[in-house]
């Protein structure tokens, strides 16, 4: 077998949900072991929840200053880094991990900021380190479906194409009451101006790329806070162009009551039109022109192969969220393992990465403009 | 039992699904008694097919001009007349018959071009005659049931409204193939220059204003015909903007595969969500923050007198289109009895009238503007 | 135009449900025309219910006696009646009208005692007349199609039925209150042991063989009535044997909460399997061995001329149950005309006949006694 | 952090779905850890599949004879044991561990006979070890939901309950094909008579029984098997009683087509229904009678704490199959943490136990008895 990676992670502590995440995800098919982090601002929290964790006493660390110096002098130190803090800090943790020689896994998105986006990413792209940002959504087996079918022309030329990711959680004005994650993912200092759309919206905006393989030309964003008193933006309705003359028409609510986590994508062609829904993620209907609607489930012998490498139990035994979120980290692995013998990536390795985190800002980033300039279109270009 | 209806149909003959449709919605709640009709532009057409109808042949009739000028000096003529025939001919007809005392029942849009739609309507508000226009999606006892509860605050201050309306049968150059329907709602000067907007979209901009109680102020359009060659538009991506601060989002295909009839209306305020799709309209769901969503179905004694008077049959037997059509019919039935009386209409009856018609011409028309204008906010008034 | 079919009906006065489900269904395509009828046992009633309805003053009877006799002597008499009282008065009713030479449709079950129905079976089979029995869900498009694919061995050989009619509105003991629905069919006298078996069980009954076109060979059923004090049984479990080899098994309750009028149907072959829901009538699942599932739409153009002549309007605008009970009264319609010309029924009549009604009381009947007999299989045969 | 739990393997080599389940499930929450195993009849493929799997050489076992041996005198052996081999080896190997003073995580059903079941029953119970089954559908959140509100009487009394697992993959002769799966689920030697009732039948019973809280006390089974030349049943309809009164109907098959892995509950008292299925597990409907229909969410604030526990990330963002698995793996580490303080299980730990296991074959027996006896009652009684 092969060794497994071991890796530290920055922030995910006490109650951070996405931490927890990464974690599961990571261990769920065996590549990664976690040994090391400093989980919290706080220096004791930090030690503390890595005790809780099981990690050896030494590589539990106040703070990742004193993560990344302790490591780097260890005979054997870690082989990647998870990073889950908020936004503003993606970027300036992850220099010095790379400049380390560690590999880093990120959450989206990539920073607060667009311009520090582009200067971190000018110093990335000549590491040689792998650089993973978790668009985790494009983990989901029929995700993967659905991109094959459409690079192999099966729904024709895209016309249009429907998005949305709606939530509700934000409806009332949760950050007052201090809330946790309310209150950091409000703060324009911590989460950057997008609001909504850096928290849900960037997630929407790279599937429907990764998915219909087209590049965004160009964003009209009517953006709104319906909460009163809030200071980011909590609702945004959005139209986009692509290349290849498709249009699309992206809707991001944190404020639509009776939507959990509705992220859903349609995407229509010219002889076909496909369907996703997030929370019910195990089934893909396609609806050919002339033809009675299939439903595609997760795991049928119909699938391609690049749907079947993502998923690991029979179908009709559902697979959710943290299975999608493994499948990112199960293709991270192999690209750590090519990258142990000096190889790129093996072929159909499809994890979101620097490219993507960086378009995700420049997404954010022509959305405000767009808003800022009485809705008129902005081009930008994704990946 | 109140005397019956009589009425006459210009248009609907061999082959035109929508004025069969009329006739069993007229027929349903034996209001209504087909008695006269000019059913084609054919004359020899519309009189055979009066006489399938079982019309008395005298009262089939060659044309509409003959229809008024005989139904005029019989004894007991129509006292209501249904246009079912291609957009730009409905008020030209429906001006002879208002002229001739006779009630109007007219099929949406009311014209192929805004200029007529106001000029008629300055005529149209002088006479003391019904005019009523068949945006029909209105009548399911549901939605009257989400406009009753949203007019009472049920679900709080509306934020935003996602509105879509989409279609699959004209993904490809159908008109091309002869096929009738076709033909004419794809040629501007019959169906005006709307496209997809005129045929569909104007169902979907009615609904949105019915149910919310909301008065549109702005709107923002990116248009496109997919389909090479196509004379209109058949697709729509629409940003709105509605009076009190609300938002919306608004989409309109006619190429989307995978959709037959996809009207669909969600609404989401500051206190609960709503959400309605046509293709199942006996159900409503009702998403109240922190309580679990509720499905109402149709028929529940749970529901309002707004939606138990707009239903037939118990809860479980499921009703459709025709039936929610038909609720129209029977309510333009209680306005025509009141005005035997010389009385107004009875309170609670809500069927679409002349000031909708307009508003949806007005919406076409801005949506035209602001796709001319590089897509920029076109300011406009509902009813 | 072919002469409408004046029809008088027996029962269905005010709030009786299925009164004003037949009349509708029977107006909805213009071939059927009320003259006559008996509406109540009250002979006050019955007379003001009649004149609400606009018959003429002479034909509202004071009873179905009254009725025949009157109807009899007329120049014009009705050509059928629309038997719709309570279940034991269906055949002495319908053997009255049948003797005047007047075609009897009939609601279901047939009767509240086998006997009755058999010695009734005897005489009707002697006369010419028409003679159908409203088993009404036979009538909807896609219950046509289904059972046309099998019939041509789409799904292979039949090995399993299950099939289930749940309802909730007499969970508590609402005969107690005095609801008139709920104190006629917990009557043995008016209603026959059967319970939820004669109200619905028969319906699912029908609606089984109607569909798989199998024969049933034997029945084990284990009845109880779940309300305290309740006459007759509301909950069956039930297993089928048909002929061919396939099995089936069969739940009825008008006691589980959350089911307003579940039907449903799901038959397994040896190819494909097949599913449909009356609540959501317009779609078919059809699931092909090796294939992912296909959901069939009803207006579709891929359904067979079976469904597509049981339809009116285009897929995606839904029907409903009453536009399938108006099936039946089309065919009916169609079976009428026939016999005006001496000729049998066109081919593909298929509304449910005397033989349906008949197999229907041997379910009842072969149910009880399984019941009784400590559950044990009972041999019988359908239609 | 509490020492995690050292564990071996029997079976689940290579292509094994269940022991790669297992073995997932076990690792989700960080409790277990996987250090020996025989995962093989074969001895090289058995030693070979454990060095894949990151074993240490010393600890990849021929046989498990050998394991146990070896294991047991090893400074440090292994705390518990996984069983996932053919139905026929459960008990023997479980009691060659018992004896050795290890858990026991048994796959189900126990055995291949009732006999076998019960003398192994008598000598387990005299340990002190934990003995856990993994009927791992009860391990679901909305399925702990469900017991919970109906033992807090929130549906009132139970009157019916509904239970059907029904896949397709057994639709045609696939043990022929030499399929691995197929061949032994088949063979009455390894998989016992039972066949569908044993592979998936057992999972139902169970969890009709734990969710609902009763007893069984009879049932009575019509079984077939309809793919020709097939050695055990593939297809069975049974009826259920239950203490207290309230009746079952039961479901099984592997031959429907169109079902994947179809287990669904629903269950009706005298105050309000449940409805769950397995294939989409994150919701549950809950109607109450005289209220709308509810659809609560895994995950949302006003689920009780038996689901709260259950799950690990917030509603919307979807858990399947494998996390309801790792619940049980998570309660069974809760016991073992118990266990090593001598301590009895904490209160709500809920896993499937040896009485439950016992439960499943004598549901078994009890079905195979019935059909035997022309489908008469047979007495029997649950855990």
């Amino acid at each position: 077998m092969i060794k497994k990676i071991q890796y530290g992670m920055v922030g995910g502590g006490e109650g951070a949900f996405i931490g927890e995440v990464h974690r599961i995800a990571a261990r769920m098919d065996n590549h990664f072991e976690l040994v090391a982090g400093a989980f919290s601002s706080d220096s004791e929290r930090s030690i503390r929840f890595g005790t809780i964790l099981g990690l050896s006493e030494d590589r539990c660390y106040e703070n990742y200053n004193k993560m990344v110096s302790k490591e780097i002098v260890r005979e054997e130190t870690i082989e990647a880094v998870v990073i889950v803090t908020p936004n503003h800090l993606h970027l300036h943790i992850a220099e010095l991990f790379l400049k380390a020689g560690i590999h880093v896994i990120c959450d989206k998105p990539l920073s607060a900021k667009l311009e520090q986006a582009y200067s971190f990413a000018n110093f990335a792209r000549q590491t040689k380190k792998i650089f993973a940002v978790t668009y985790n959504y494009s983990g989901y087996p029929l995700v993967r479906h659905a991109r094959e079918i459409i690079s192999q022309g099966e729904i024709g030329e895209i016309r249009t194409i429907q998005i949305e990711y709606a939530q509700d959680w934000l409806s009332e004005k949760l950050e007052e009451s201090g809330h946790k994650q309310a209150v950091w993912r409000t703060d324009p200092m911590q989460a950057g101006n997008g609001g909504c759309l850096s928290d849900i919206g960037t997630h929407a905006f790279h599937l429907s790329c990764f998915v219909s393989g087209l590049k965004p030309k160009a964003i009209l964003a009517d953006l709104k806070h319906f909460v009163e008193g809030r200071n980011v933006y909590d609702n945004a309705h959005i139209l986009l162009r692509f290349s290849g003359g498709a249009k699309g028409m992206l809707w991001v609510s944190q404020v639509a009551p009776g939507n959990e986590n509705g992220l859903r994508l349609r995407i229509y062609g010219s002889k076909a039109g496909l369907e996703w829904s997030q929370e019910n993620p195990n089934y893909l209907k396609l609806s050919t022109l002339g033809e009675s609607p299939q439903i595609l489930g997760r795991g049928s012998a119909n699938l391609s192969s690049a749907a079947a490498k993502m998923t690991r139990i029979p179908s009709g035994h559902p697979e959710g969220y943290i299975e999608g979120f493994a499948n990112i980290y199960k293709e991270i692995a192999q690209a750590v393992y090519a990258s142990r013998k000096g190889k790129s990536f093996p072929k159909g390795v499809l994890f979101p990465d620097l490219e993507d985190g960086v378009a995700g800002m420049e997404f954010i980033d022509a959305a405000l403009k767009s808003n800022q300039n009485n809705n008129q279109w902005v081009l930008f270009e994704g990946k």
